[in-house]
């Protein structure tokens, strides 16, 4: 007979990793599920310097850190990747996309949503070398620099304001012919005496040497191409929750964001939780992800409780 | 005039220390008010295994840590207690213990919340040498020995029911004459073998050389006094949240705990927010507390966007 778990965790970034650690500590029958234990943690080339407890830590350090402390946990980890949740009566099965299945009560989903790249050449190439998706942890390292910010939404708006005070000055980019940031952030932006707005720009290319110097767009209304010289680009084009392996089971937003109830992370089906970026209204931050892992795990042991009785 | 600051802090714990590590990232006029840096991390004689980074590390290692980074955040730190919080308009007034005012647009209450103590002989002396008041944390120093739990709620019973796999023997002892958990924690506690409860006893001391040895009570049906020989001593009488500050102004549970919502973490009161162990329904623990601080810190910030409209 096949054994079946008390939990398992999808996703071995910071609110797996944190998942596994209570879970382990707890003594649960435990199975995580990832390709690998970095998540955006691991891919992060500018050094990470607002986790508590590390003043400056390189990401793939952290990574690290993070990977050999849930390997001491007493928990089974499994080296894969789910491409499906389906219910098992009250119980849960995970496909793998090996065609391995696993038995489980219950579920922690903790697989993060990956930032969405503009697809175009130079962009891969000056990660961590000028270009970022993440304002908040990169921001300071471009101290009195000329910058891009990328997408006029809320996202973008909101970089710019945190930027304002760092940088020496900005253009934000749109690819439409309007930006769609709410009213506050619209007003907040008008206020700023550093930065420039163009509308109807699509990206062309990025580029370098060591690091990025500038950036090619096209006008969409003349058709003509033009270079910025800047230090850096913020892409800020949205996010990309990774859950396609729980559609038509767990309730999304409209972007694709899990909903949970926020004090125990649990979503619209019993016994399937989730932590951490993929969720709608979490801030997407290493240690926000921390600690959503650690609750959802906790509201998991309690939910196991009722299905012992 | 008195200069006025974007946020005041309350606290120097993890979810403090937390907030305080993102407000001097996105620059914000940021005072953070505290006695010390340790809160309950400081003085926990066990290492920490169980927070994201750290295989083990001691408490006061982790407070130093937390204390180092905060100072290189380029806010403002007070060494003092808040006495009381009072409106200020749309603003916010800050009463130090020493008589000083600090006036600010929001606020973060991350004071915490100290374990209930028996204050009985020997308590104190035995603290982190048998006397512990985290079971999740301290849990595992006591594998396959024989333990007292004090207190007959649903924390004691949880504390019954993680420590069953893990230690010896148990006796709980409840100083009611019945036991007040909830019945899933009652039946789950009933299956046990390893465990024997106890009402009606008043607990009068804790003995042992250089770590607990035994644990003195009084009967209180017959008056008679009995010695149980025990290695540890899990406390579990509760709570109290260190809010008085705020009394009067901020809506609590019956616990006293602070009631949030918990996307945004602010209380009741629009600018004031609250993280960590002090609020309603968040598991007490370091890493969680550090994901509320930094969450609320970044609603204060979203707050803030709308003030300067």
């Amino acid at each position: 007979m096949k054994e079946k778990y008390e939990v398992a965790i999808i996703g071995g970034g910071p609110a797996g990793v944190s998942a596994g650690i209570y879970a382990g500590r707890l003594r649960m029958k435990t199975i995580l599920v990832t390709k690998n234990f970095s998540g955006q943690v691991g891919i992060k080339a500018v050094d990470i310097e607002n986790y508590p407890g590390f003043e400056s830590i390189s990401g793939p350090d952290l990574a690290k850190r993070f990977e050999n402390q849930i390997k001491k946990q007493g928990i089974d980890i499994e080296n894969g990747e789910v491409s499906k949740i389906s219910k098992l009566g009250d119980d849960f099965s995970l496909t793998l996309k090996s065609g391995k299945e696993i038995e489980t009560m219950s579920v922690i989903m903790t697989t993060g949503a990956d930032p969405r790249p503009l697809k175009i050449p130079g962009e891969k190439e000056f990660v961590g070398r000028g270009v970022t998706y993440c304002a908040l942890c990169d921001g300071p390292v471009f101290a009195d620099k000329s910058v891009a910010i990328i997408g006029g939404g809320n996202n973008g708006f909101e970089t710019v304001i945190f930027l304002s005070k760092i940088v020496k000055d900005m253009h934000l980019l749109e690819f439409g012919d309007t930006v769609n940031a709410d009213a506050t952030n619209q007003e907040l932006v008008a206020r700023l005496d550093n930065i420039k707005i163009i509308t109807g720009a699509m990206i062309k290319e990025i580029h370098g040497d060591k690091f990025v110097n500038s950036i090619t767009y096209q006008d969409r209304k003349t058709g003509e191409e033009k270079k910025l010289a800047v230090s850096g680009v913020f892409v800020e084009i949205g996010y990309i929750p990774a859950t396609y392996y729980a559609k038509g089971l767990v309730e999304f937003n409209d972007k694709g964001e899990v909903m949970v109830d926020r004090k125990t992370y649990q979503t619209n089906v019993a016994g399937i939780f989730s932590a951490g970026d993929l969720n709608e209204g979490s801030f997407k931050q290493i240690v926000i992800a921390a600690g959503e892992g650690a609750s959802a795990l906790l509201s998991a042991h309690e939910y196991l409780k009722t299905k012992r009785r």
